[in-house]
């Protein structure tokens, strides 16, 4: 799987990306992420990428020369399943569109700044417009770590243990049941006692009632769907 | 306004935090960000933080202590208004609680990685639990600097331009309208004339048809709100 994102803050990219999952998946070779500055594309000696908005109103617009330069050169070597736009306005992210994505190869994913992307854009090269959730953030860049970091994680040989992923939140509908590990007794706070009784199926069927316990306290529009 | 940010993967949030909005604020003394490696509070010479799971399961379990040691420190040094906890079944971050928690002045925010943390960190420690969306990331670190990047930028002074935050998406109900820049013609694709017309009042008119309409399209459960 590749992932080409555009950006004007290359550098903001490089901590997500070098640490964590998203190195050792590319290490192992199962994915690889290319991030590419705007202002290498620009065509003026300021490299600059934006402009005032037409109308009028506060913020600067990001132009598309920069960004049809690159995604054509992109495309010219190699095809992309989608190129993803991450915009507040997009389609709300879940876990479900996390795994249909991982069918996919190549992508290409935009990320706006300032105060957002000229239209067309969105109009001529975006097959995809995400939004991680119902906030405004100073960028795309985080979305697009976001983005990255969901899907890699459901390749298959990137999580050391698959079963891992399988188990999480909303993989089965449900949230997750309360974990604990060692020690037993903080300070008077214990582990439960039927965590610790080895008797696997009262285990399971405690962590089950559990999950659908939070998921009914805090969650119940999942157990409606 | 203060976060720290307590994780095991300190150099994943170098990025986020060292540019852009964040960058700034942060010269202009409005806000400080102080990311703590959980393993400085370790208390064993492998500087281990995690172990198994108690009753079985894969994945490994963050443990209390360092979570404990770290948060008891920054507790004896100041007052908090909030020990944040990033996690899927936490109450769904929004732009409502963005602008709720500009009225506080110091965050605590608990990153998890691997299969999560002790559930006594949550029941002891936490004050709030955030998720940014229903998915499932490979650690909480990229949603800390989300939480961090959206509160921030609302701050009055961190932005250059303050009505833009204002206009943003959400901010009023209704996702924003399409955008235009400089040229006015890419290769026949025009910019809306209603835009290049000069008279306000329509534009504003044309502007909010657009919201209506692409929130009616997109996201029609923001206008039954």
């Amino acid at each position: 799987m590749r992932f080409d994102i555009l950006t004007v803050l290359p550098g903001l990219l490089e901590g997500p990306f070098s640490h964590s999952i998203l190195h050792r998946a590319q290490k192992k070779g199962l994915v690889s992420v290319h991030v590419h500055n705007l202002r290498d594309y620009a065509d003026n000696k300021h490299r600059s990428v934006d402009d005032y908005p037409y109308g009028g109103g506060s913020g600067m617009v990001m132009q598309i020369g920069p960004f049809a330069r690159c995604i054509e050169k992109l495309k010219a070597e190699r095809d992309y399943d989608e190129v993803v736009y991450m915009t507040p306005d997009g389609s709300t992210f879940n876990q479900q569109i996390a795994n249909e994505m991982t069918a996919s190869k190549n992508f290409i994913v935009l990320c706006g700044h300032y105060k957002g992307i000229d239209q067309r854009i969105r109009d001529i090269y975006v097959t995809k417009e995400i939004s991680v959730g119902d906030y405004v953030l100073s960028g795309g860049e985080l979305p697009a770590a976001l983005f990255v970091d969901a899907i890699v994680r459901l390749i298959p040989g990137v999580l050391s243990d698959e079963t891992s992923a399988l188990s999480d939140s909303f993989q089965d509908g449900l949230l997750d049941a309360p974990i604990y590990t060692r020690p037993e007794d903080w300070n008077g706070h214990k582990v439960p006692s039927i965590l610790l009784s080895g008797h696997q199926e009262n285990i399971a069927k405690w962590q089950h009632e559990q999950q659908l316990k939070r998921t009914q306290e805090r969650r119940p529009d999942l157990l409606n769907d």
